[in-house]
């Protein structure tokens, strides 16, 4: 049975701020639980259904895990899905780790990402690609959004994201890699050769690459739109189409 | 001034069924009016704050459209943005047209896709690459769904997206065209050789490519994901960006 403490705590943790405050965020439906509970994450508790329970989805291992029996109407009352999904697990937020360097590997870099389903997709294909890590600027949108943990369907319990000041990131690592941004009168980036390593920035969903970061770029690129027969055309992409077309492009070149 | 009449017809075209009646659907904000404007879809009625309305959008062709001036507070009960922007349009549906053949030309062909979202983004991302045609299944989420559009961000006043039964589509496109479908034991797709023309199935987002048009598939894809050193990775691609990695590898082959 769900307590009123209990609901009150999860409907709280919608919020970024109670998300820090208690140190915990959500995960939601049977494909993200199971992720959540492969992963090198804590879970904290677990609300799940009878049919869920019955199942026998947790390993010994997993076993000590708080698990609260609940019903199905008590389960829609936490759940932000669409269709409640028979558990939502309460995860313990890791540890913030060092941010690390840029070199010996592909980094993207997100210049204030805002939606969460984007960011969301972005680390899922990231993952998919083999790119090695995220560094996200500090106001893009919170990691742990559960719609951010949604969109990523996972990915997000693997693919290591940093949040950092972007420009000193930058900077920093100018030295040592190639720094690509996706800007106006780029070189095609079919015909760019893309090495081992480098940054690739992905900018903002509105307002693209900011004017700062501009001047850290090194090498502009751009992804061909087609230009025949067109009255008009598409004035841009979607910030993690642009960033996944860009993946694809490095793995074609250098599989991984 | 925003009549009670007014508000509940804007309000009830939130819905497919009511959009089908009234044969309108909504546009909202600058940017994706503006696109209304240029394309050539009838507006039945603007709604529009002073701000909006001062800065002459509607050029003396236009102006013969029905301008109805609110106040912010009206247009924030009439808008589903997070921040409602100074105008909403009612625009008329437009004629339904023949489906063509799928001969000479790239068609995308969606196999029940259900997020409005990935719906826009994919007629965005086509709209970029100089794709087309979108064929859609019949169940597939409704093209003036106002997410849809808004997630175009005005491709679908350029993109003819078409819903058919798209089993007897693809029978009958098979004897001319390729149709490829990211499959398990695909070929790599950087190494398939795209031509002029074929159809690229996209499948649902939960679901994949439905069983009968597994069978229709004359040729299995693959989007390479990485394999070293990993411990785990994410198990599929979100369906609008696996269209836009194919959209990217068909203009690269052949640009246009």
């Amino acid at each position: 049975m769900l307590s009123k403490n209990q609901l009150k705590l999860v409907n709280s943790l919608r919020l970024s701020k109670y998300r820090l405050e208690h140190g915990l965020f959500i995960v939601e439906g049977v494909k993200l639980v199971e992720e959540a509970l492969k992963s090198s994450f804590d879970i904290y508790q677990i609300f799940a259904t009878a049919e869920w329970i019955g199942f026998g989805h947790l390993s010994k291992k997993k076993s000590l895990v708080d698990l609260v029996e609940i019903t199905q109407a008590e389960l829609e009352k936490i759940s932000a899905l669409n269709t409640a999904n028979q558990v939502l697990a309460l995860v313990k937020l890791p540890a913030e780790l060092p941010v690390p360097a840029a070199t010996g590997e592909w980094t993207l870099l997100l210049d204030q990402i805002r939606d969460p389903g984007n960011l969301g997709t972005i680390i899922r294909t990231a993952d998919w690609f083999g790119i090695d890590r995220i560094i996200a600027a500090e106001n893009s949108v919170e990691l742990w959004n559960p719609k951010v943990v949604q969109a990523s369907m996972g990915s997000v319990f693997r693919m290591p994201v940093h949040y950092t000041d972007i420009e000193n990131y930058l900077s920093v690592n100018a030295k040592h890699v190639q720094i690509y941004g996706t800007l106006l009168e780029g070189e095609d980036i079919s015909k760019v050769k893309l090495g081992k390593e480098g940054i690739v920035v992905i900018g903002n969903e509105s307002h693209g690459i900011s004017e700062a970061v501009k001047t850290l770029i090194t090498h502009r690129i751009t992804i061909p739109a087609a230009t025949a027969g067109s009255s008009g055309r598409a004035e841009s992409l979607n910030a993690s189409i642009a960033g996944a077309v860009i993946c694809y492009e490095i793995r074609r070149q250098c599989p991984k």
